[in-house]
């Protein structure tokens, strides 16, 4: 099974799937192709959110702000997944999730053996993208030292062949392709953590906005335990178990499916009701009681 | 086959996929994601219109603005097709559909053997959704008599692996699944049906309105035939065998896919030249020849 | 396997893959239902950028502004893969490609024998499409001339049913199925073609922007080959190898993965920063040193 999952909107995934179906008969699932364009954190948190519910597959994810640039092609072997995508990062907080390391670990501890391994793809080394009959268009390559790629379009020429051949190998011996070789250099990220103090003050921020409005905070759900009311940002909001613990329209902070403190609304949108967007700050405190 | 339908956009279709694909190899194919939010009746009416042309399969349905609450989760076989959804009646067209019942039937007469089956989802009893590998998100549970669900995602924890099991199933002894128990309590919806009296005049409403703007009455199509033109909202209009069948940017009614009378425009929207949407009132009548 | 392009947006491609689905088990494939809504030429461009990449398989596209008219549905064999829509011109571009021809060729150099064969479907000789189960809704037969399909929704019940009978058939004796018949008369389309003179002006038009708000012109990317900087419609613009090789939202002129001049945006919308939209007119001239 191999997962794809872009910025790309229509029809550039197909171009990819098309390559990686001449090279593979692998199931195909799409995560979704209409993320947040060159927003490399927002993919890496649904990444991390999504992945980990699909049996082992090969991951194919391409948002790649720095394409044709010499940012590096990186495969990740986490747990019994592999992921195939740009070297910025985007990659690695759902690596971590899938080995099983929650926290920010400090690159000199990835290694293998303990779940994660990181390798370059070579791309001179891959097997060039050809139209299956006809005539292709003339591309330009992008230099000598990099192979036959289009400079624009690596999710095509790039990680869908580099994915079909991670796909067919063997994933317990991912050394052992030619297209790949072993790395510890590489671009990490990890997403910002929030911080709960003594007083039960907790300062994070909007980690992305779902299709639906929701706010997704990085205050972990446990902030809400034993809490019937909050102060976000200055509102006093209820906390609900659920959406419909409040009239339709309504705003509250609830736990998210993620884990994490979520300001909504009931059947609306909770991005325009508390006005936040990603990265704005989020303050949250004990609301005193009202009599 | 199991196909999928939300109102959940990108990427939640996807966490449900993995689960699903967790338990079982069927072969997915989406209806679509993106219906409008919280709207049970116009997922129920494309439903309606769209699954009776699958083969047999299991249709998982997350259409869900009770997320959370004590409404149930529901099970219907219908005829060779079973469905999967919240038990808010988004099911039961489709369901009566695909049994042969065009007609509204209280809800006594479904019973086993006419082709209908109701059950609910005993959440208890399902298999509790885990990652594959590495460390699960830290999720409220519902409630203690409802089992590990999220509170808000339950296309993930409650449908999905409820439609995994029902899947693998036997669709004709599905009451031996340990996870359903027949009943005959559940939320039904019947989608209005418009008038038409003995001087011709129609009074309906707007079930839906498509992508393309196409205004989709409930007033059957056969008010059209014999005739050349009506009169829709006080608007004289020109009936056509089909779009083209007046110029480009012009009105028209004509019989839809469905069988419905539609309010349309050649290559254009026809909700926004009728200023008409979901709900509002359609009257029809014989217009009036004009020499 | 069976690719799928459309401009029907959520769910009538759902009711499409219905129909496949019950007459063949091909893997399906989504090129997109979201292109431009009754553009043939837009969608002609971009299966002929899309579709090459595909191994062998059978195209289902449907752009069809003329559904209902009588317009004829058409199958083409290209090499190795096999096309089926309207015979509006939406299948030629990509099937010159196909078939290695990739000037603009006179109809009646379309043969046996070279790559090109071109088909009627006999609506009439379709198997009617009918619900699995239930009752279908009453939809009104086009014309007694034409088969019992619906005059609005053909992708459903002519195109569907078409691809499902190519693709079971024997590509390489489409003659032999008794719902094609071998035809020449059929609607052509050329995409326009770029004039270059000899002071290395080049007149060109917009051929599409696509989803990131590239805007890519008809003129070949060759024409970028040696400049630095060039003139577009009157603007000075450096030319990049890549996106990222100007500052993040500057305007540079590339050469894009199809091979054309683009006027784009470093992660930004080239479409509003030039504004330029399909089919306006694009002016390039060699930049005259500066200093």
């Amino acid at each position: 099974m191999i997962t794809l999952t872009s910025d790309f909107g229509t029809p550039y995934p197909a171009a990819m799937k098309g390559v990686v179906l001449q090279r593979t008969d692998a199931k195909l699932v799409d995560v979704g192709h209409d993320f947040p364009r060159h927003d490399v954190r927002t993919a890496a948190f649904w990444l991390r959110e999504t992945l980990p519910y699909f049996p082992p597959a090969t991951h194919l994810v391409v948002v790649d702000p720095g394409v044709g640039t010499d940012r590096d092609a990186l495969v990740v072997r986490a747990g019994e997944h592999t992921l195939v995508g740009p070297d910025n990062g985007v990659l690695l907080p759902v690596a971590r999730r899938l080995a099983g390391e929650d926290d920010f670990e400090p690159r000199d501890d990835i290694e293998s053996g303990n779940g994660l391994e990181t390798f370059l793809i070579d791309e001179q080394r891959l097997e060039p993208v050809e139209p299956t009959t006809g005539t292709a268009p003339v591309v330009p390559a992008g230099s000598a030292d990099r192979g036959p790629a289009s400079t624009t379009f690596h999710g095509r020429d790039v990680f869908a062949p580099a994915a079909a051949a991670v796909h067919e190998g063997d994933p317990d011996r991912l050394e052992s392709l030619a297209v790949l070789e072993p790395t510890d250099d590489f671009v990490d990220l990890a997403l910002p953590e929030a911080t709960v103090d003594e007083d039960g003050c907790a300062v994070g921020e909007v980690l992305v906005v779902d299709d639906f409005g929701n706010v997704i905070t990085n205050v972990p759900g446990s902030y809400l335990e034993s809490r019937d009311q909050i102060i976000a940002n200055d509102d006093r909001l209820p906390v609900g178990d659920t959406f419909a613990d409040v009239p339709t329209g309504d705003r509250l902070a609830t736990v998210g499916s993620h884990g994490y403190v979520e300001l909504d609304v009931n059947q609306g949108r909770g991005d325009e009701a508390f006005d936040l967007e990603v990265g704005d700050r989020v303050d949250l405190e004990s609301a005193p009681a009202t009599d």
